[in-house]
């Protein structure tokens, strides 16, 4: 959705109105929670209250307009659509509390707490949280299991422990509220130090706590470890399934080479006039063209390679440094094949290594006759 | 174990009957814990005390109810069968101790804290205990070996920091179980801060120690995380096998090609009149259905497809949207295909795609002539 | 090393000895580390000080004697070489260091502290520690990077916080090594409490090392878990070849096929008399004998299978439950087929899947005629 | 990067220079910590404080000198390059902050705080730092949307907690700056205790930020722990591709058997006079050199086998031991190959086995008649 909404953005607005608006918006969000904190702080609020209460009604005020524009852009009728979406709804959620936690009567420096909401339009702006979602969803029944595991532990173990301890520590352990507690600092591996146990048999509960604790962590993990590592490659694969599919040659592939190709690829998006390799740097992998230009720096004259184009191969195939700096001229998508990659591909499909020097050797003769048989071979990966 | 029993309670009673009982039983325990809770802090007891005991036992009627329904159900020849099995002894766990407590002359607020046994029942309700149990079992070895380290590490750590800091903090450290003490708290990393050694060579120690803990961690939880990533599989696998061999023409493939499917098939348990894909939305995977009944959205009248029809197949081999919206009539299992194993697959078995498309000319021509064709490529993947 | 060591002892003394001189040595270790923790309490100590010397020596002289009887047996020529071994050297390492601090004046209740070191022989006897010492081993190179990063955030954000607090909280800011201390227990997110900062920036500065703190952990769980997979995988390997090579008609397969078997299959060791599979049971797996004898009861009398025999194949391929009880006679090493990997398995080698059918008929009319049709499969995983 | 540089070294000035000058940099780094550790205690200082101002200036000494002789050996030409490169501008901060500090007027014992920057110099000599700092780069992503989370739930989790607290701790919790420091030392499960909530409310939001604490972590280590285990293997391959590309007859096995042996290999880098198998161990791997000479302990005079010669395969074929010992002449650089790998490998490359055995007889027959047969067939893993 992010990624989503940030393309959308520059479709919409062009790539300088899209900054200009984004830094705004980063502007508003760290102006006003900066100006919140300090509004917290009485010898701050004591000297400055009125500016900090300028800041943040204009911070607002910049959200409100925000949400009113994204509003009167949908009309009427895509606008409740648009309201009721996960981004719509942290808009509202950043411009209503604050007013009207004012209008029922909150004190300003608690209503103005609600402008740390502000801080949730982050995740639609930062990519990765609808992959960070889908683990979630996905492994929901055993990560449900272990949370069932942490309650049972916690009430066993406080129980236990309210009743070991709250003739000697009443104040810590004297209900069973103080003793979940507790439980809970414990278990977590968290250890404030508030209640401690006192008597032999509290603490050896508390060492079997703090280990199952550990199991407890280790399962967890383990859980979103593996969950990660598999919408991961999904999420791989989808995204370059659609890039692969725009490189002319790679889409005549056979069917399981390209299964194997998108598994392997790496999307890089790269801003203009960025250097992708660098001449004289050693090779590491190879680069095709999903969308965007590269510029060459070849003699006599450069040369542009669009969509569909690949270079970087050359040194992967005769073991050498890179032999020309590449440039982005534009914004630009690439699909990385680290050298590993490439090796294991040529192995086994011997047809894409004719593929690449036979496209090599077309593109060569098409542009000039003598000097483009080395011109493509120069890539490095610093901007990697 | 636990989904099964569901499912068993579901067969005897009907789905009505069961979630009434389901209902009970965790309303019983919701209850039960919150006037349990109570009843340890003073204040309320003594202004509650008659209604948080009156709720307590009616909580306990019903368990104990529960328990003599299952017992008598199964016959005097199956009741020992059940009573010892996990699920019985934990029916009888949250039934026997609190009168038992009570008999010998436990006071009432401690006897009551046994009540805490009856959060157990969750893990027969929860799906997920019996993988757990059993990566912990397949993984005792490495384990227990981590168990050993642990024990040694606190041991040799305790009997130092005893004899380094026994003279400088007597109450602290002066016997080897308070150093054991510091020593858990310190490696699991809890760190309570109620012993904090003061010598130069106890701290470099208790340093050490903590370092330790992190190691013991990093291990416990790789052996969880892989022992848990193979212990998915496998129960995947497994669940999966016995769908997939009711799907009939999944059911003629090869048999690689059917164990790759089973492999890479997902299962999704939906209640009646759920919106399985939604028209117009973007489709990342398609359905197979197990069992149950799904209803396709299309003109001139819904079209219902039963178990071992499969739908959202167009939406994947002409990347387009969904072009129907379809909803479960009934409770429904769908085995779910994602766009990336779909692709894999369609590679690497050709003979898949080709029975795809015949099944779904077949089964378009049974129906009707003409609008079929476009009717099941409707699906969306709300509900996943 | 430990398995190891408990099979060469099991082949030296029978098995009744081995498990008599285990209890020993278990015991002496019980007894010896509770006697050691109980003289460090000093009102115990008071009341039983010489009963608790007694056992102590008893323990002593029982390792000793061990220790003496393993050299003796080794005459001098090969003694020297168990000596300067990993066991050797905890055999000595608990039994040598308490006399010596004695003789060298170390106070009684100081010196028995190194009874401690007996806990050591546990990582002889407990199995798996050679597997994580060559994780360790194997992983040296990426651990020690984790321990210099580990290193230069504690040493940076000491100094730092060292410069930040020193003038406010002298006694524990006030020199390098007390701020490296407060660093420590804060990147292991121990937390003891002893030492926080005050100051804004030193809070800032702990906050980004407590992150720092999550960050290590990660690599360092992130580079155990995968070595661990690893080794686990090649240990299992190795063992499950030695045992596969013992089974006639599997050693008879095409190399693919017993290395694909040999990664799936695991080992498992079963006592006499006891049931591996029960009539009635859903069967999950089936079992291959490497080693010892099980016994099928079924009608007329009892079968008895050896090694090389395979049992509870039926119930997986025709999806049933088992239909025999089966035990074994003596102590036993099964290799356990799960039926994931088995159908995986008859799905990619169908010779083997025509090998076990004919094996079981050939096996089926060496015995007797009608029954042993069905009575071998009859096995559960109850064991497992 | 990291041991490019030694390499780099012991090309420049031979293995004996080069291990002088790491000698002088690792005491240097040591004198040089302790005398700056030192100096911040008062009562060490006041008696020393001459004598550790000369070790420091010595240290600074030989780092300014390391940094000039650098310079000077590439030629003003190439000298900004190197002082712009990671490992010069890390010698740089070695020598310029201490005295830049002493002339702005910063105290000598402050100043010397910058001391703890030659630390960072470790990060050129321990290898590995380069993978770790590709694992961040690559997955900067997803980590990058977990500091999100980990952001949003310090605000949202201190914002509460400063509305439920002040009230009853207005020196804990009386302003956001306060309420988020409890925050960060809650949520990394650090627990200090100098701030713990005493309100019901609080502590419930306390115990749900110490569980996402946990899932923090979780996510976190999953992240690095895939993104490790994958550029180990990306690391692994390429390392080896180089060396196996040397062994003349693993050259010419057909591509995808090189792409799978290059995966299944394991470098060893060992010094002269090392034993790499002992005679009469087990073996469980074999041998291929890249680089460096060994010498097998045959009858009647031993035999030398230099780059692209294997060794201990017959062990592994004939399920013997060593048959006799093999030790390394020069520094050497040896392949590993597991026995588990070996005989996967042997199963799906028939060609290999044929080549190995070949080889050997090639090589047997050219150095003499009846002794060779034997004599390649001993190695050990001790030095593994």
């Amino acid at each position: 959705m992010s990624t989503h909404r940030i393309d959308e953005l520059q479709f919409q607005l062009g790539p300088f109105r899209a900054s200009v608006y984004q830094t705004l918006q980063f502007g508003a969000m760290a102006v006003g929670l900066t100006a919140m904190t300090l509004m917290t702080m009485a010898s701050v609020d004591a000297r400055f209250h009125v500016w900090l209460e300028i800041g943040l009604w204009c911070c607002l005020g910049i959200f409100a307009g925000e949400l009113i524009l994204r509003c009167w852009q949908r009309r009427p009728a895509r606008a409740s659509n648009y309201l009721f979406s996960a981004a719509g709804l942290l808009d509202v959620l950043a411009v209503l509390p604050v007013p009207f936690a004012l209008l029922i009567g909150v004190p300003a420096d608690t209503a103005w707490l609600f402008a740390s909401l502000w801080l949730l339009k982050l995740t639609a702006i930062v990519p990765g949280f609808s992959l960070l979602g889908r683990v979630i969803a996905l492994e929901a029944r055993p990560l449900a299991s272990v949370l069932v595991i942490f309650l049972i532990v916690i009430l066993l173990a406080g129980a236990a422990l309210h009743v070991l301890e709250r003739a000697a520590q009443p104040e810590r352990f004297g209900s069973l509220p103080l003793s979940l507690w507790w439980a809970v600092t414990t278990l977590t591996t968290t250890g404030y130090g508030d209640a401690v146990p006192d008597t032999f048999l509290g603490r050896v509960i508390a060492g079997v706590v703090m280990i199952c604790g550990l199991g407890v962590f280790g399962l967890w993990t383990g859980i979103l470890a593996n969950g990660f590592a598999a919408e991961h490659r999904r999420l791989n694969f989808v995204q370059n399934w659609d890039l692969v599919t725009r490189v002319p040659f790679l889409r005549n592939l056979d069917p399981p080479a390209i299964i194997a190709l998108t598994r392997m690829l790496r999307r890089i998006d790269l801003a203009g006039r960025t250097t992708v390799v660098r001449r004289g740097r050693p090779g590491d992998c190879m680069y095709f063209i999903a969308s965007g230009e590269v510029e060459v720096e070849v003699q006599p004259k450069p040369i542009r390679l669009g969509p569909g184009a690949f270079f970087g191969e050359i040194a992967l195939l005769k073991d050498t440094t890179r032999t020309a700096t590449v440039t982005t001229t534009s914004a630009s998508t690439l699909l990385v094949l680290e050298v590993t990659d490439f090796r294991d591909f040529m192995a086994h499909h011997p047809e894409l290594a004719k593929m690449i020097t036979e496209e090599g050797m077309r593109r060569a003769s098409a542009i000039k006759a003598g000097t483009t048989a080395d011109d493509r071979d120069n890539d490095d990966d610093d901007e990697v």
